[in-house]
């Protein structure tokens, strides 16, 4: 294997080095090679028998390295970028998982001082730990149907937590199961007997010292999952406990404890961008997720040799590495490009998000100047109106960023044949560690309904004749405006046109949809369906726009030197025109492209692309410096040596290889004295 | 969840039990219930602790059911198809797995009178425990390219056999890595220092008595795989083992012992009889595989309810059933469609497998009196040709298959939610150990190339004006004579037009493939996407015309009552117009059917079809008649009582919860003293 790496590497002139560096940054790379070395010291992080052990011996390891990284965290005073890149290195959700994020976070953001105080300081001391407890056994995407119960009781200026049935229970929740003794728990807010919506709550749930669950409180991991092993996500149910006032987190709403009064959340839009905030880092991770998977079946169908050549001359000639089958390279090599394209975009929506929240500060210093901003319509405030556009981004591209990821990642485990569906591919497990991604922070699907609902209003805003303030505005101005002439959008030359027509179909959709509900007045629930295409549409738009722009951007072209440009702008197109031929019906429909450019993008344009691209592969996955020890894979392994390795981990580190069993169907014997005891005696 | 699921039932008119009967006879379902009895008497098959076990604890009670299944097998006198069922009732794969299929039925179909007494009576009584070892870690599809050998020595008659490379090792072999201990193992016949190529030998591997592997043979099992681990898959290696003459299988080839002489194969086509028809068993199997998964996410979206409807008139009405969402239906309602296509279809292939041998022996009858074929072209042998025909279908039904089984149940998994991550699904575990099938038995993609092959040989045929011998060269022919006139199907309105449409468009795509090989001279390499999307749209013609031909049976008629019958005709036409839509692009650039009629059977009648076939969901499920026991899912139950399951299973039957943890990151206490441990103190 080692050897056909090495040639894969000598054919093509990417500059792998300069590529990492701009998709990482210097100082990106610097930091994952010194946190390797440090992590790699330790026995803890060993890896070797991740794949063989249980899951309660897995949780058990989980909770070790959790545990050390929080001290070599306070003992290198380690950044959190820092403590991000190693828990990218180590690759495995930990039980600390959802204090590190969402506890801290939530008590950060929608606490007051005195709850920083009171909860923030000893969270982040680790004497409480913490989870975020907001979906139940009935309800996660419908948060406003969650059935727990937080009642002020003015006599004591007490809540009482409550589940009052099974379905109330808490679900999912992650850190819960086994680790956390205190959870922020989202409860309907009830007060003098009227419902004010679920409200975020901070409750302790175990004793300090025994970690046995406090009184009339009960507690419990939710079992075996199809991946995320690792964790304890947990159940939790209240019977009528009381919490004092300060529970409630006080920063957006609160109740006054003198008068009993509810106070009114003040500016929603923040809580809104956390969560455009971690759809959009969804986004920028996903890239690199797909990317384990595309290293992985790119070293292992170069160095897999399989059949010779069909139509080869000589009956000598060495079977064929799988990658060169144009039927391998079609499902790699899209892939290979949506990784950038991905990751591109998600760089591109962070500096968007970056960008409007200084925005957002300015206008908030302005507002507090000029008072209420009156009746007006929203759009008139130029960052709502970019909040809003970026939220309902966000929402499509996470769906789109993570189904993408997880689909290609069983791509790249089927590419590699057999072998990939062994546990030392490093592609299985990864994928089903990932799969939850489609799920949390907005199920997909549902997500996409907030894209067309988005997308209507700013069609129903252009269809007025209102001025555009952002890119999707312009666009469906653009569209009714050559709706007539029509377009003849050159998708097979001009990269421009690749984007136009992208748009072109975008918008047309939307007017569609507009259509439908609008002048059909057809059900919201008839039109999901369309609303999910147009989401899919959108978002397939904007990667390629994001894509395009980071060509088209200074920086790209001081950092790479021309060959590799010339690679990442083949990439471009293969990832834009496989799309576009994948989704060929929606682009002929509304006459973006024609029949024959359709049919000549995918025998001509696309399979040529391959060919192109193909002697890169190597060095492209090369790029994005993927350690050994972080892909933990036999079958990436960037020496190639591939067979060796899958033989070792099979022989020498498998346990069951230790048991003797007794075949015969009548023997009631079934495991005889294992071997390791024999040798004992 | 119960009262959900009964109101479902009353609401719909299917007939389930008369359905049930039609889709598994009554002799079946009646064996199912026995069987079903009988198992859930015995405690080993007890499975509530399934998805907690680790590797080592599955594998042992695996091994224990195996043994048990053998000794009911034995007492209760079962036949074949009992043990079948059994095996599908209790839904995991078993120790005994390869020597009870392909062991058994290679001694059986390869070995000869001698072999039968020597290794196939010992095997039936499990004196003897095989397993079948073709697979080596460097190759699979690739069965030419097999590294082992077998040196025939001419001066004492005996074979060696040898492992010369790390890459030779037998890899992925069931059964083999604890349990047999006689394996069938395929390699590199050399006789005279010559090659003939591989072929198949009976080799003792491991003690009789020790169970230890027997001197210069090395075995073990290959570790943990992302499903299938309650089987012991293994390697095996041999450093120049001899072996008697009669471990090489001497029914279709042999070596004379006193000339040394090899002596050829007479009938290979009886070989690729029984690929074609495990083939086929995959087929006809895909859909019962699918139907699991369709049936839990039916009921669970049945019972779970999320969010009001947007355009409810009154905020007081209850959350909708989320099967009730368009965005829901169109991901489990075409797939309950295909449930039915695909076993109908697999039904129509046994059904010709099995004529096709009738004829087989009939003719074989006839040429032992005419003695050879002579230099005829195969196409004049009816029987060879339908088998040729046989062979392509099942490579290409198979891939279609498989795959539309996998994909179909992670769409399953989806539709449930966060609940469908958890293992208490039931869909996830199944999916794993179900998704090798799309890898052996020919990996799905390399076996388009043999659908492809077989289709253009057709067209030569066709296009020299000889008469069509069978339905795949009808087709061709048909779209020849036709092809100038153009088509003009009515698939909005005509069942047959709809077949007729998915013919058009598979011979149209052979007939461009014809021309790029033959005209054009294009390299077959360069060929494979084609072939892929070639081999794709004739196996769906395959399935349309299969589920179209069971609508037009007799049988179906006399066994179903008219408004049972309504309900299967609206399936048919689910599943044909929406994969017409889902693979628009082919429909229309073979001009099968216009841009207007895809975007009328989209947004119309598709959408029609959901709205008609919900409420008939329920009921359909049912009729596969899935036992609980055997779907072993929360979010299935027959019942409804999904909720009180989950929470049962998290609470009483999850071991992570009798361990407390230490949870602070300076102690170095992980797990406290268990709970368990504790109560006994
Ligand atoms: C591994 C994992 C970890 C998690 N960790 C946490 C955690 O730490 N804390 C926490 O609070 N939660 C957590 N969750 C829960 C997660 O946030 C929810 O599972 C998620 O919000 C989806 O909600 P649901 O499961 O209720 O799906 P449902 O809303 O019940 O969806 C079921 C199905 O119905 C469809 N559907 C529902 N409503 C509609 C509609 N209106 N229109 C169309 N279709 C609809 C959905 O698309 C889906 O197919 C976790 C989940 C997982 C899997
Ligand atoms: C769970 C499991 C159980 C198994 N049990 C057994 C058993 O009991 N006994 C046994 O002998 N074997 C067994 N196998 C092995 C199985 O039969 C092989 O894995 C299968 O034949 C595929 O071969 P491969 O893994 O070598 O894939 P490869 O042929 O190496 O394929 C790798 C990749 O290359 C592509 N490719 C290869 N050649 C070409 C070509 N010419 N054109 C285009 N693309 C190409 C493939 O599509 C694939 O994507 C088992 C496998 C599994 C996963």
């Amino acid at each position: 294997g080692s050897e056909l790496l090495e040639q894969e590497r000598a054919k093509s002139k990417v500059n792998t080095s300069a590529l990492s560096t701009f998709l990482h940054t210097k100082a990106g790379l610097e930091r994952k090679h010194k946190i390797l070395a440090i992590l790699q010291q330790e026995k803890v992080f060993d890896k070797s028998q991740n794949y063989f052990a249980g899951r309660v011996d897995r949780f058990e390891t989980a909770l070790a390295r959790a545990k050390k990284l929080r001290q070599l965290y306070v003992k290198h005073g380690w950044t959190n970028d820092d403590k991000q890149c190693a828990n990218e290195l180590i690759s495995e959700p930990g039980p600390y998982g959802l204090h590190e994020s969402m506890f801290l976070i939530t008590l950060q953001g929608q606490g007051n001082a005195e709850q920083h105080k009171r909860f923030l300081e000893p969270a982040q001391e680790y004497k409480y730990i913490g989870c975020y407890a907001q979906t139940e056994l009935g309800h996660g995407s419908n948060v406003r149907g969650l059935e727990t119960t937080a009642t002020w009781n003015p006599e004591d200026k007490t809540f009482t937590i409550h589940s009052p049935t099974l379905t109330s229970s808490k679900w999912w929740i992650g850190s819960l199961g086994r680790t956390a003794n205190f959870a922020v728990v989202m409860a309907q807010l009830y007060l003098g007997g009227k419902p004010y919506g679920p409200h975020p709550f901070v409750v302790q749930i175990r004793d300090l010292k025994t970690h046995q669950p406090l009184e009339n409180i009960a507690i419990g991991d939710i079992g075996p999952k199809f991946g995320y092993n690792t964790m304890d996500n947990g159940y939790l149910l209240f019977n009528k406990v009381k919490v004092p006032h300060i529970s409630m987190l006080a920063r957006f709403s609160s109740i006054d404890p003198k008068t009993n009064k509810y106070i009114r959340p003040s500016s929603p839009s923040l809580i809104y961008g956390t969560l455009t905030w971690v759809r959009s880092t969804i986004v920028l991770q996903s890239g690199g997720v797909l990317a384990r998977g595309v290293t992985i079946a790119t070293r292992y169908c170069s160095v897999r040799r399989q059949f010779q050549d069909r139509d080869a001359q000589s009956p000598e000639t060495a079977e064929n590495q799988v990658i060169n089958y144009t039927m391998v390279q079609i499902r790699l090599l899209p892939l290979l490009a949506t990784c950038f394209a991905l990751h591109f975009t998600g760089r591109g929506m962070m500096a968007l998000y970056e960008a409007n929240q200084r925005k957002l500060a300015a206008d908030a210093g302005k507002g507090a100047q000029s008072g209420n901003r009156g009746a007006g319509p929203e759009e008139t405030n130029s960052s709502s109106d970019l909040l809003a556009d970026l939220h309902a981004t966000s929402c499509g591209l996470k769906s789109l960023a993570s189904y993408t990821a997880v689909e290609g990642l069983e791509m790249c485990r089927r590419a590699c044949g057999g072998h990939g569906y062994s546990n030392f591919s490093g592609i299985g497990t990864w994928f089903a560690d990932y799969l939850p991604t489609a799920t949390w922070e907005g199920d997909n699907y549902m997500l996409t309904q907030q894209v067309a609902r988005y997308l209507l209003k700013s069609a129903r805003s252009v269809l007025k004749g209102n001025e555009p303030t952002n890119d999707t505005q312009s666009i469906l101005s653009n569209f009714l405006a050559r709706q007539d002439q029509g377009a003849a959008f050159d998708v097979l030359t001009k990269d421009e046109d690749i984007v136009e027509a992208f748009a072109w179909r975008s918008s047309f959709l939307t007017f569609e949809a507009l259509k439908h509900r609008d002048e059909q007045k057809r059900s919201w629930n008839s039109l999901l369906v369309d609303f999910y295409r147009l989401s899919r549409a959108h978002s397939q738009y904007m990667v390629v726009k994001n894509f395009y722009e980071t060509l088209q951007s200074p920086a790209i072209s001081s950092e790479l030197d021309p060959p590799t440009l010339d690679v990442m702008h083949k990439l471009f197109r293969l990832y834009a025109l496989h799309t576009l031929e994948q989704e060929a019906s929606e682009f002929y429909t509304s006459s973006a492209v024609t029949v024959r450019q359709i049919q000549l993008a995918r025998t001509n344009s696309v399979m040529k692309l391959l060919e192109d691209i193909r002697p890169h592969a190597i060095r492209l996955v090369d790029s994005w410096d993927f350690p050994d020890w972080q892909l933990d894979s036999s079958l990436g392994r960037s020496d190639g040596k591939v067979y060796e390795d899958m033989f070792y981990r099979a022989s020498e580190l498998n346990p069951l290889n230790n048991i003797t069993v007794d075949p015969y169907p009548d023997s009631p014997v079934l495991f005889r004295e294992k071997e390791a005891q024999k040798a004992k005696l």
